[in-house]
């Protein structure tokens, strides 16, 4: 029986763990925080779980959360321009989104539960070989910090050097849900995106809006202003944004009523996507695989980071029961099983920040608005984003998407 | 609906362009010899299909040959020296082997039957531009002639330069076959291998012995010797050669019945294991795929080639159905999703003909001999190559193979 050690308890590093412990795998987690620390602090994202990872969790028995009550059913699209654009996509099953403060915590409790070790410590890079000692092979699955730096960057994969959008999200009292509940993605050309979220928090089912804004555009400023010297107009500031460029969702505020609903639930940054190497040989010999941010960082925009760490998690604990060795094939097969959807993810993230927009990507979201079906279509491959990047890879392709669901 | 253009009437030609018509995709096969040319000549190979394969011929609806009468339950191991072994593995479910002088024929009138187009013309590797005009993507599944040489060598998984086994294959009367029924696989240490297989050919159930002999030893001589010069003179030498060298075969053998089926149903020859670059871009942007001997060459020591070929059919048939494009990307998903299975097939082929042969191989063999369960496991992965090895591919995994066993 192999013995593993998990660096890291985010979603990659609790659904591996969680995995193992239902193989009765001996698995400890070294976390740099307690659980009440996970349990509390500034809003760390506004994460979606897509269907596809929800039945993870269903097979992982961590389906704490009534997919009826806490889930959602449909991406609502608004495009601005002179010709404004507003349809709707359906999934096949729903999506969710939950605080990870709420969220991480009731997993780690599962976790120790089932026989999980969870150790609090500050875990740095050169503490890896030290810990490599007590297992087969180390699982690298926190992206915070300087970790990610033991993994060198795939230039191949990574076109970018800079955050392609400033990032607000914030919490919100005052927002009323979309009908049917779902997540409106609203573009406004050369300014970015909102996705608006309904997810579920200490205060209630609240409203996440994760403002994607271009560096440079109108909606900028709301990456950069300071919310706690001045609460008010911070507020004033969102609504008068989302009004002139986010119109569908502002009109289902009620600016009364509309308010973050903590200070700390306001997250303010910027990202650079980055697909990283799988996996290293460590000096005394045992490897360290990479999984999770870790691995590959994709802006949230399409809602994929935790999909891709969940399903990476997964493989790599298939591969964990299966095999016999924790050696460089070990890592090759996690890498090679995971490829194609991982790299799908962050190909086609990638292209959903490139600008300007390529034509082909326009050309599918006009022909979208006019087609339930392939709007369907393109919604329910949130679970399956390979199956998208085969449509948006490039212009041929997403030609013969078209075709398809015109013939 | 793509158009698919396929080179070659191999099991991988076939079992592609069946799978194909499953899916109503126009297909053409071309082919350099008629379907009477494939009946006739000389005996051209002496295959396995192991279960899994069976299987894809079941979903293909070419399963003609009853599996309890054609097929084959076991494999039963000799290894020679000072203390010889002998000792036997089942298969979960049973392998076949049949002349494909019979098998492709058959396929080729399926295919045929089911709206595909077989085409009877020489193709050189410059009519393939020409073809391509006319598909969609070209498949090149003809291991003849100079159509590999489209694909540059992979130095990477390709270990030999020159033929490790100079190979004798004949189909025998006068071989009772073992019980059960199955094939044996005898090993003379240092002279090479004997293949015995239960074989269906046009004179009914006889026995082709694949003699894989190690250049300068012992049996070289098998696979130099001219048995149309003297028949006689060729019985002798391979009757002495098996009791000399691979005495549990020899010992079910009739001397007195003991000849060819046929003057035609001899096949002397050498190998070098290749793998080639999976596809290339042909200078119209069209693709070409390498599939089955094209892609990769292995010995038939252990009967992988054929499975090895199917698989890889299957999967381009899949990922021809599920995609919108015949571009790099269509090559590169082929390319990874094969890759694990095709590539332990190759691994594991080389592993056995290495000379000498590693310790952790004798080791493994030597366990085998004492622990049924474990030698199951082994004979049942001849469906299962990437499994097979995980237990080979270093010394650290079979000796953790055998501690599971132990354990």
């Amino acid at each position: 029986m192999p013995n593993i050690g998990i660096v890291g308890s985010g979603i990659a590093g609790l659904h591996l763990g969680l995995f193992l412990r239902q193989h009765d795998v001996p698995v400890t987690i070294y976390n740099d925080r307690a659980v009440e620390e996970l349990a509390s602090g500034r809003l760390p994202n506004s994460v979606a779980h897509h269907h596809i990872t929800v039945q993870r969790e269903q097979a992982l028995g961590i389906d704490h959360w009534d997919i009826n009550e806490y889930g959602y059913f449909c991406h609502h699209h608004y495009i601005g321009g002179p010709e404004s654009l507003v349809f709707q996509g359906d999934f096949a099953a729903p999506s969710r989104a939950l605080d990870y403060r709420i969220y991480l915590p009731r997993l780690v409790e599962d976790f120790q539960e089932r026989g999980g070790e969870f150790q609090v410590r500050p875990v740095r890079a050169e503490d890896v070989v030290t810990l490599s000692e007590r297992h087969d092979i180390m699982v690298i699955s926190s992206g915070r910090g300087a970790m990610s730096g033991m993994f060198p960057r795939r230039a191949d994969k990574s076109p970018y050097t800079a955050p392609q959008r400033k990032l607000c999200v914030g919490l919100w009292h005052g927002v009323r849900h979309s009908e049917p509940r779902g997540v409106t993605m609203s573009i406004s050309p050369g300014h970015g995106e909102l996705l608006e979220i309904p997810i579920y928090s200490f205060e209630g089912h609240v409203t996440a809006l994760l403002f994607e804004n271009v560096p440079g555009g109108e909606l900028e400023e709301l990456a950069n202003a300071d919310h706690d010297d001045d609460p008010a107009a911070f507020q004033k500031l969102t609504l008068e944004k989302a009004k002139q460029h986010h119109p569908t969702t502002f009109e289902r505020i009620d600016p009364a009523a509309f308010r973050l609903t903590s200070p700390r639930d306001l997250l303010q940054g910027a990202l650079v996507p980055t697909v990283r190497e799988d996996y290293l040989r460590l000096p005394n010999g045992k490897y360290a695989l990479a999984v999770g941010d870790v691995h590959t960082v994709v802006d949230p925009i399409i809602g994929q980071g935790a999909n891709s760490a969940s399903y990476s998690a997964w493989v790599t604990g298939e591969t964990i029961i299966e095999d016999l060795g924790f050696d460089e094939r070990f890592c090759q097969k996690v890498a090679a099983r995971r490829a194609e959807r991982v790299h799908a993810i962050s190909d086609w993230t990638n292209l959903m920040i490139q600008g300007p927009p390529p034509a082909h990507l326009l050309e599918l979201l006009g022909a979208m608005s006019q087609n339930r079906a392939m709007c369907d279509e393109f919604t329910n491959n949130f679970s399956y984003p390979e199956r998208q990047w085969d449509i948006l890879a490039s212009p041929e392709r997403t030609k013969a998407f078209l075709a398809k669901h015109a013939g």
